[in-house]
């Protein structure tokens, strides 16, 4: 969770501003009938600055990754009157199968290579729009999660987008766990729509999203209301239905736009944090017996989920069951694993510093020969 | 915007709380998979008491008002296979005619009575409801708006609700303006679903709704996750799909569930509260030629909409034309007048007391005669 923590400085200047106490405070200088457009604060142009680093033309802010997912199908659905298909990774979040249920695709998934890598490649997106073409089945879009949430596991996007573009389908990336960590360009990786999570990799409060798109498909997917009910003829013509009108913002929004500069900052420096990622990899699978990292090894991504047995024999013989570890690990300040795990554990150094993932180490090793 | 104003002291516990940096602090204690689960904070009580306090079974908490309006629109969308109408009152929220747009629903509207006072009456319902029975329309579902964003105009639910029921349609009451104002109770009122805004009307942060239903709804409209991808055979059996998977949370519900006493305390103080804003209505009309209250005189809500011809011909004379009030007002220490308006104005004075309202007064009658 730590990609998500608000720089200090940040929650200091929500706190003093007099108006952060109305929760929808950016509302106040709405004069075109969409947050998206206002100028006071700054928003139109962050979103224009925001989806330029990404390498993309337009962007709009949402109510977190699912509904930037959530407009990217709908609009799907729409299009293909609600029979399209949409192929996914296997490794992908719930919030994308969740999504293509609730908008009534189907969906079907690329295999990933099993225990103990779970490698997602182009060779099996290949293979399985392969099969689909021969059951005379096209993808309506195709979708890559870009950092799994299960194994911290990083897809080359291009190689993906490379395959999809012979198949001639839109693509789609899920960064909820690398935008605002690794550099991301869609233009270069031909991503046709890119999801973000504010709230998970981009220092800003819950929920916040961003959905960032070119210009081929940003007029269809922000596509404004063309309804007019019979009685009254009132037109919204600045709403964005798959937006549900408008996405609000509220302090989540300014929070993302007061850490947007750190956030810009500290994707510059991710090979060096990713050394210090490896380097911490190396160590914790010396802890003890049968302790390995899954998923990719070397590593490319501060999600780790490791295999951890010695923890799991240790539970049995605690009053706490596996609830032990979470437990023990809080004692001596860290938190965020997963409570109720020891068999195999997930977790993220992200932001820690040399000395605290040394500390860590240490917490870890306490606990093994306690 | 008052109605969403957070207590100081609510503001206060959330800054000096360690872990409200994480934008997604309530995640930390998800053991079940849903956010509704989570009872540490107790977000799962605490919608148990929510829904109670509106006369429902069961609440869930969502992306807004419009994220609530949404799942109820979704759910009758997939029963109807995307042919299903809502009837709606023609002084209804953009929310719900777009969110009714992106589900792919048709909609028609109850006529209301036209200026000056723009009445919403169950006769009107009852005809509209009739002339659909001659051609053979019946509405999936019938939404009335509790108080309308145009001119605050309270309708009496039970009254529409009693035509309703007898064409054996569910009721939807969106109460973004009054639920956390004014005492709201399902049950008695025959509502099937309560849409409730947290930012608008309960003090609360922004993103943040409520969705209240009854027994004979809440499975439909929380129908957890069916799907099973064929590869992996992954289910998501705690997650809804009509709130995109889980509705997250977050600080603003945080902030909402610390809100709740005081948000039910003032609810008790509605009528005195009301006597003020009648009282302040009848002083305001005062200020001068041809100032008249739109919509139901005597008011019955916090929102009102002024014929203001005479600022409108202060305006011509200005530098800053129709912008010229609201900065005026800003420079009074009055905030929240839609800007560039003069015509006619839409405010509140919900929140001021007595004596704030009086120097409201008093800065309108100085701009008059400035």
């Amino acid at each position: 969770m730590v990609g998500g923590q608000i720089p200090e400085e940040v929650f200091t200047e929500i706190v003093k501003n007099k108006y952060s106490r109305v929760g929808y405070v950016n509302c106040f200088n709405c004069l075109e009938g969409r947050s998206s457009f206002v100028t006071k604060p700054p928003i139109k142009t962050f979103l224009d600055e925001l989806a330029g680093f990404f390498g993309g033309d337009r962007a709009e802010h949402t109510f977190g990754n699912r509904s930037a997912q959530f407009a990217v199908f709908n609009m799907i659905a729409k299009e293909t009157k609600r029979k399209g298909l949409v192929l996914v990774d296997s490794l992908c979040h719930y919030t994308s199968t969740v999504n293509i249920e609730n908008v009534g695709l189907k969906l079907e998934e690329v295999p990933h290579s099993g225990y103990p890598n779970y490698e997602i490649t182009a060779e099996n997106y290949r293979k399985t729009l392969d099969e689909l073409e021969k059951n005379k089945k096209k993808p309506a879009l195709v979708l890559l999660t870009h950092v799994d949430p299960y194994y911290g596991n990083l897809v080359n996007p291009k190689e993906i987008s490379d395959v999809v573009k012979e198949y001639d389908i839109p693509f789609m990336l899920n960064a909820a766990y690398t935008g605002g960590i690794i550099p991301i360009n869609m233009k270069k990786w031909g991503v046709d729509f890119l999801c973000l999570s504010a709230h998970k990799s981009m220092s800003s409060m819950a929920p916040l999203g961003y959905l960032v798109t070119n210009y081929e498909y940003a007029d269809k997917v922000f596509q404004t209301s063309l309804q007019t009910p019979g009685w009254t003829k009132r037109a919204f013509g600045k709403k964005i239905p798959n937006l549900f009108g408008c996405s609000i913002g509220g302090l989540p929004l300014i929070s993302s736009m007061l850490s947007f500069d750190s956030v810009k900052k500290r994707v510059t420096e991710w090979k060096d944090k990713l050394k210090e990622i490896q380097w911490f990899i190396n160590k914790f699978e010396d802890i003890g017996e049968g302790t390995m990292l899954l998923g990719q090894n070397p590593h490319k991504h501060h999600l780790m989920h490791f295999d951890t047995p010695l923890f799991y024999e240790l539970s049995k013989k605690h009053k706490r069951k596996g609830f032990f570890l979470a437990k023990a690990l809080e004692k001596k300040g860290f938190i965020g694993i997963h409570k109720g795990m020891t068999k195999h554990i997930k977790f993220s150094v992200y932001d820690l510093n040399k000395k605290e993932k040394k500390e860590l180490l240490d917490a870890f090793e306490g606990i093994v020969k306690a």
